[in-house]
């Protein structure tokens, strides 16, 4: 068998010892049942995901997918394709966002080039996982072909078992690629059917008329390749990118190793949809962050019921949403293993 | 004059020229503009509360006023007034959930016991401040005189020096009292002029029976009382509770000294209230936590514009909310203090 089939087979249901235990335990804390909303659903969650009643998230990693698209080329973001490069180099040099976050949250950042046009020179936070320069324009041809999409993901979960390895007991996934809202609201389109106007959003922040080619170009590459939407692997290849995939792999190898996923914003939610056509199994082992501004993240919130913790009117990317919520996901963890009971 | 007087006259207005220049640097840090939604306008918010364009909060507080309430008598908590006392000696303990939110925030807790019914031994995280064994039950009587309404105000502003003076440069607020979401639905009844079962819920978690109660006894007190609704202390003193007047006390003192102070939830919000009337220069100082599942926060939101940073389904109190978002709020300076800009 494959990596991604042994990975899709070893994504078991949650623990329900454990969740029944955190339940209970949740329960006979020292405040009036269920006053802490979401914090105890979060630590309930972790409980079952986890296997441990009373689970501590003490080691977060980011791990940073970066790559580029064809279709950035075509007008659909507001930042020139070379941004990509330019972004993965500040991260390397830990000024960007996501390195504040990470830094405030305590979280390492691994930053992978999964396939950007340029490459980079070694460095100590790189990982470099090429599936290729980029991808083709989706315009007139698929993004990947199927093989491509597969080591993508594949990629995705042997950065998830090498992070774990080293001791890391929470993943939030983050992502790189100037063009990657185009092709994450190709995805959503393509699993949820719902029409490429209604899932496509300003991305980086396009005018009216950029926004129109935007839908325009994702129509049209949805027409030309006619995606199954049941079978991940052909949507992934014909108008994903290979950041998507390869956050897709690290949400389903966490999964099959019971460690939480926190999934960003849209474009991570397109790969958790990704994710979840694989292998449905892997849905209860994600968090969602953040609700992001653009709009299509509402189609990926409601087909994975995956409800974000936070509502900042965020549309950054680079895992900044998911990078606030360790902070949360550990709070929720220490309410239940920290509080004390009524005397 | 007195504390409380000169305190009001010392609320200026946000810095302009910090709000300006962090503003002009978080428009040229690398990340499209305004990307990072509610974090770019806290960071802003809280350089015009400081006074400095790249401000940290490296020594956050949460200051917990704990009082008792006559009308806790009437059947008003799911809990009986006693419990007041024994959250009290659990959070002296460190085992209640604001102790393990503020050690997850590495934030100080200052307890102040600020007129419970029963005194407790001294301990090093309790100030002993007390204007009275717990308020009288407003369904007969006001719940304090207009003297002790000010004193508890100016015992929260005196709290807020000190507790500044010690090195802290951000507050949350937190309280514990059985009984003190009916005083705050009255609070927020009275100067909202909104209808009593409006803005009145279950609290603890009352039944139905119990919330209709409580709504009978708050729309008895308002008719009994009828606090002028432009009068802080007039309104605290009739339907009110010395925690919450010690809670309005801390915001204007922290405001008076330029430092941010995080409104909790309902209760908190009831004291933000009080404090806005008597000194309407307060808001901008103040940071709306989480949006509470009693339904009179609402009310506040919209009286005070204090959009609520999270919307966790909490209904606890104690400052739990606005524990968590002090490291949003610190987020928010790091972003705008260590970014770097595009090369």
């Amino acid at each position: 068998m494959s990596l991604l089939a042994d990975t899709i087979a070893a994504i078991s249901p949650l623990d329900q010892e454990a969740l029944h235990a955190a339940r209970t335990h949740q329960d006979q804390l020292s405040k009036p049942q269920g006053s802490l909303g979401r914090l105890e659903s979060l630590s309930i969650q972790i409980a079952g995901i986890t296997g441990v009643s009373r689970p501590r998230l003490d080691t977060p990693a980011i791990v940073v997918m970066a790559a580029d698209h064809g279709i950035a080329h075509q007008g659909v973001s507001a930042f020139a394709p070379k941004i990509t490069l330019e972004m993965v180099r500040h991260f390397l040099a830990g000024k960007a966002a996501i390195n504040v976050l990470a830094r405030h949250a305590g979280a390492r950042i691994v930053v992978v080039d999964i396939g950007m046009a340029s490459e980079l020179p070694p460095h100590p936070d790189l990982l470099v996982r090429r599936v290729g320069p980029g991808t083709a324009d989706v315009s007139t041809g698929p993004a990947m072909s199927r093989e491509q999409a597969q080591t993508a993901v594949e990629i995705g979960i042997t950065v998830a078992d090498e992070v774990i390895a080293s001791g890391v007991d929470m993943i939030a996934t983050g992502e790189m690629g100037i063009g990657n809202t185009t092709a994450s609201s190709a995805i959503v389109a393509a699993i949820t059917g719902r029409p490429a106007a209604e899932v496509t959003g300003r991305g980086t922040g396009i005018d009216d008329a950029g926004l129109q080619r935007k839908v325009a170009l994702i129509e049209q590459a949805l027409a030309l390749h006619r995606p199954a939407s049941a079978d991940g692997l052909d949507v992934l290849a014909k108008v994903g990118g290979f950041e998507i995939g390869g956050m897709a792999g690290v949400m389903l190898g966490a999964a099959a190793r019971r460690v939480p996923v926190v999934v960003d914003g849209f474009i991570s939610g397109a790969a958790a949809m990704i994710a979840s056509t694989l292998a449905p199994a892997v849905q209860p082992y994600l968090i969602g962050a953040h609700r992001s501004v653009e709009r299509g993240q509402q189609a990926v919130v409601a087909h994975l019921d995956l409800e974000p913790l936070l509502d900042l009117g965020m549309r950054l990317g680079e895992g900044t949403g998911a990078a606030l919520c360790i902070s949360l996901c550990q709070a929720a963890c220490k309410i239940l293993d920290e509080m004390g009971q009524y005397d």
